[in-house]
């Protein structure tokens, strides 16, 4: 299991297809991982036609991956199979509610890393896109999503065509808390950030940006408070449509 | 690989302990999961110490598990972390938003899954508590998880002392589709539920809880509309305290 310890994400792809079996032998892995009640509360939507590439890239704003990956893997929250199912078999399903969003992105989301682990492994490169709830509805509307189904996670997947070097990490006492919540004194955020704020790329990233520090990076450009509220509206509104949420 | 495809759950553990430099190791690997724009917006809880799993017990439906465990890991979305950072260095954080609960509970999600596939392959056995988000509050209270921070899944962990049957899984073509959701006839969901429901154990379910169709065992007994409702408003109540959620 080095993969894990090595991997990093791909972004640029062989012109090569992935085959159909291997793919299919990848989501079967996939669908291995835990589940609420085995109840496998999501859908895989498989993208490969240039058409529909191409009407999905807007939503995570034109990143190139959509387009020049072999294959885009849009993958759903879904209620609405296991609920069809209940009102076929004279059971009332009661899954239109937050808890079941939660419950259901979990479920997806382990089928999902599952995926990756498996795909990675096959010598496939992957790249998640975290744009997908950042304006669900144009996702919802290409995918022709029904009520009850949630697009929470995009992985584009090809053969690399590219060796990034490893991003960095914090260091592992950053992320850990042993018996409960030790939280963070200002002397163990400098300690913790002291390595990611002194590698070459992020100081050129602050200087590219015409910034103090590397944090205004993030907060003044690529995650603005701005733009979180805009999406969160955005997303709220899309649970709603969707059967998720009740105001 | 083929312990993604071969693995089942496992609940019951030896009274053996787990090494702490092994459990780095697996956290290790978890941490090198994609994470949106490399924040790593998550921190994991570390439970050995028999008094503490004893208190969150009760949060999970006293599952035996929790405390039989040697390991018991409570992953949580943290976006303190990153934001008390943006404090110290001049930047205004926005991660107070249902947009950042769901990036981070993706992120969370992603780490939490990698470190089980590193556990199985490494010989453990773990199992998911759904229960996680059914009732936060006193796993919050419980582990001392201040603003921006919440328990979104929770693993327990030891080495196998059973070998259950493996559960099964719908047909791929349950899961998956092609180019966009089509959606489910009732022929389809016939088919596809079909061995499911011929399933011996599942037969012997229904008889046992005194129902009709399997499905009414979910909607009636494991997973009502009525607990489902009353979660989802514990959930809602506990996003808002965590500052994730403005009415």
């Amino acid at each position: 299991m080095d993969t894990l310890k090595t991997r990093r994400t791909i972004r640029r792809y062989r012109r090569q297809d992935i085959p159909a079996t291997l793919l299919n032998d990848l989501l079967e892995s996939a669908c291995r991982a835990s589940t609420v009640g085995n109840m496998q509360t999501y859908s895989v939507v498989i993208t490969r036609d240039a058409a529909r590439k191409a009407a999905l890239a807007p939503a995570h704003f034109n990143q190139p991956m959509v387009q020049t990956a072999p294959v885009v893997l849009t993958f759903c929250i879904d209620l609405r199979r296991f609920s069809r199912w209940c009102e076929q078999r004279k059971a009332l399903p009661g899954y239109n509610n937050l808890e079941w969003f939660v419950t259901g992105s979990i479920d997806t989301l382990l089928a999902a890393q599952t995926f990756c682990v498996a795909a990675e492994e096959a010598g496939l490169g992957i790249c998640y896109l975290g744009t997908t709830t950042y304006n669900p509805q144009p996702i919802i509307d290409a995918l022709q999503l029904p009520e009850l189904v949630f697009p929470i996670t995009t992985i584009t997947v090809g053969y690399p065509d590219e060796t990034p070097s490893q991003t960095d990490r914090l260091p592992l006492e950053a992320v850990v808390h042993e018996e409960y919540y030790h939280d963070y004194t200002s002397e163990a955020i400098d300690r913790l950030y002291a390595d990611k704020e002194a590698l070459p790329e992020n100081r050129q990233f602050v200087l590219e940006n015409h910034k103090e520090t590397l944090a205004q990076v993030f907060t003044d450009v690529r995650y603005t408070k701005a733009d979180s509220e805009y999406f969160s509206k955005a997303l709220l509104e899309a649970m709603t449509k969707q059967g998720f949420f009740t105001a």
